[in-house]
This record gives structure tokens, C-alpha cells and sequence, in this order.
């Protein structure tokens, strides 16, 4: 029996002046240090022994991954960072204040954007920029997605294409890992995290996007042999 | 032209206790941690991208890894856990302080142990073991290591032995990405280095033995297409 477990990354400095992030690549604030480091603590008296794990490319869920692994002393298991695991591609809405783009284009507008399954945001006009934001250039894409199929760079996504791009992860990876009775932790993003839950736990469009999952939240699968889930429990920090 | 950058881990808390520490799992002292993020600072002025990463499969030398990317923004590159990169096993040794072992064996048998090139340490008697040094117990061999094939796991190595078992990486993996441009970064232990140094500069059996390479110290080699060296620089932290 298997056990798949998924941690959304602690809070980043971007998460803690409340911009949009995406895929800006923006460290843990120190709460979010702390708060992964919480999660190790929980997940160290589950005491699940992880053959495998898989990050996203962003720096906030890689640092929550070694900072995870470090504290249930597994630093030496493999790592796979995958661009499929990045946060859900906000377009021209990264780096913007969420209570600014409320007043810029209206509470409504701005829930769409956020909580609606398949609105897009408005899109950035080119693959190559910089997000300036109080100062500091972010780069949008750099050389860690030179591997990356040019077509499936995001210029801003739904939750509905956020969904589309994980998944393949999940069928080509994942579930065969599973299957050999590895058990497989995930660090990632609030959305991209929703993806795998709205597969797994078979959601509807809707309950999916309002799920709320908390930075630092683990979800614990345990699958039988055919990958069904046996039991889910969430452990919160 | 590519590069290999080759660093030693910071110091580990048994480098500071001047313990024989081989395959024994230990983490980074403080100032360890302040050695790698100084090698950072170093590599970071040195402007190198680098493709791709390979370390061992101990704390000490991952910590360090982790350290390094951090420090120079490329937490996001991919980076392969080896055990054919771990430090040279010191069979029975581990965990005996160097001037204990010096009183109980003497200076000479100590030194032929430690500097020469094809002298085997005491052989450790069977694979499952934990050793206990201050109260606190260290499993030898554990589920690490459970890929690897059962003849090749050592119970204590020569330095020449220890060459024969990182090499294979070398021939299989790093010169191939090299040929094709990449630049790779190496966060490994004193004796798998020596492997390197040895094959790479041509050393000799006794002129490897004596080089010393302190913790957090890096070799940073220019290759050209042939896979043959332009340039070798040494970056002390």
C-alpha cells in the first residue's frame, strides 16, 4: 500500500505582501521557513519513509523540499523539479497587489481570475521579460525552462490548463511509482496541488476552485493496489 | 568549452571532532555551513551556469549542494544523489578519533592507513551495523542504499578502491555532458575528489595520497572539446 503525500510550500515573500506570484521565482519569507519546518515535524511522527519526490522549478517549493526532507532526515532521496509543478501561470497579473487589482478591475473581475476554473487571466504579450517589482528585476523565463517545449510555456493559464499540464505528470510518473509500492512525497503550489486533488479526489469544477489549501498543508493518500484511495488524512501546521 | 567545478563539503561535526567519519551520516557544523556559503560567494563571482549537479548520498555533502545553489540562484537545476560519490569507506575506523587511533595502532600503521594509495583500512565484519559514538547511534548501511548492488557496497576502501567506484560516474555520465557543453558542479568528500584530481591530472599513486583538499574548497576546470584541460583553478574559501 502506497502513500502519496502533497505539501504546498510555505509562504513566500511574495504570499506575505499579498502579490500575485505565479511563476515569479520568489524565496520563503522566514514564516515560511518555519512553517515547513513544522510540517517536518508532523510528517516525522507519521513516520512515512519517501522513496521519491518531485518539486516544481520555482525556488519557494525546491527550499520547502530540502528544508522538508532535512527535517525527517531523507535528504539522500531522489528529487525530480518539474516545471509541471509550477504555480498556476498568473500572466500580467504577477507581481500586481491583489487588493490593487481589486481596485483596478473590480471584486468580481478579480474573483473570476482567481476562483473560476476556466477564466484566464489577461496574458502576458511575450515569453521574454523582467517583472520589476520595488527594485528587484524578476525574470519570467530564464535557462531553466530551455528544455521546456516552446508551445507549452504559459503566457497566464485557468486553473482548467494549470490542471492540463500536471497531470501528465501524474500518468507518465507517478502512479507507476505508486504501483511499485513507492511512496512519493510532492512539494508544490497551491494550484498545482489542486490539480492532482481535483483528479484524485474526483471534485467538480467549482468545489475545486474554492478549495483553500494553507502554506505548509499536507494531504496524505494512502492507495490500495489498483491506486484507489484507501484513506486521506490533512495534516495542517 | 565546458566546465567541472569539484567542492569539498563544509566542514561536517565530525570534521570538527577529528573523527574518521567515512560513510557515516553526519550533517554540516555551523561552520561548515559559513565554509560552503563562502565557496557560494566565490562561484557566484565567478559567473558560471551550470546544467547540472552531482553529489553523494550523505547529509554532509547534499547540505552543502543545497548551500552552493542557493547561494549562486540555481536551486532549479537538476542534481544526481551517487553513492559512487560518497567518501572513501573507513571500514572499522569510523568513528575513532584520529589521535586514539594513533595511540592504539601507532603513527606509521595511522599514516599508511590514512595517506597511502592502496592499504585498506580494518574491515567492518558485516554490513548491518550502527555505530554508536556519544550516546548517539548511526546506522551504517540503510534502505540508501537498497538499489545498489549488494558486491559493490564496501566494507572499508583503499583510496585506489575508492577510485575504481567513482570513475565508472565519470565514464558513464559527467564526460558525456561535458562533451555536450555542459557545465557541472560536484559537492562530494576528500576522497572521492582525490578520484577525480587523480584521473583528471594524471596524478600519481603517492602524489594523490598527500594532496590535501580542505572543506568547501573548489577545483574549477575549463575543458576543451576533446575533453582535454585548458585551464585549472583552485577557489579557497
Amino acid at each position: 500500500m502506497a502513500k502519496l503525500v502533497l505539501v504546498r510550500h510555505g509562504e513566500s515573500t511574495w504570499n506575505a505582501l499579498n502579490l500575485f506570484n505565479g511563476w515569479v521565482d520568489t524565496p520563503l519569507s522566514d514564516r515560511g521557513r518555519l512553517e515547513i519546518q513544522d510540517t517536518a515535524l508532523s510528517l516525522k511522527d507519521a513516520q512515512i519513509h519517501f522513496d521519491y519526490a518531485y518539486t516544481s522549478m520555482l525556488t519557494r517549493a525546491i527550499e520547502s523540499t530540502n528544508l522538508l526532507l532535512q527535517g525527517i532526515n531523507a535528504e539522500y532521496i531522489p528529487v525530480t523539479k518539474s516545471w509541471r509543478l509550477n504555480e498556476r501561470h498568473y500572466g500580467s497579473l504577477q507581481g500586481m497587489n491583489k487588493l490593487e487589482a481589486v481596485n483596478q478591475w473590480g471584486e468580481k473581475q478579480v474573483k473570476a481570475w482567481r476562483r473560476s476554473y476556466d477564466v484566464q487571466p489577461p496574458l502576458d504579450s511575450e515569453y521574454q521579460q523582467v517583472i520589476e517589482v520595488e527594485g528587484q528585476e524578476y525574470p519570467l523565463f530564464d535557462q531553466r525552462y530551455a528544455d521546456v517545449k516552446f508551445g507549452d510555456l504559459p503566457l497566464g493559464e485557468s486553473l482548467m490548463m494549470t490542471v492540463d499540464r500536471v497531470l501528465p505528470l501524474w500518468f507518465n510518473e507517478i502512479s507507476d511509482r505508486l504501483s511499485k509500492n513507492q511512496n512519493i512525497l510532492i512539494v508544490a503550489h497551491g494550484n498545482s496541488i489542486r490539480a492532482f486533488r481535483k483528479y484524485l479526489e474526483k471534485l467538480d469544477d467549482s468545489s475545486i476552485s474554492e478549495l483553500e489549501i494553507k502554506n505548509g498543508e499536507a494531504v496524505v493518500y494512502d492507495f490500495d493496489n489498483m491506486l484507489s484511495i484507501v484513506d486521506k488524512r490533512i495534516i495542517r501546521n
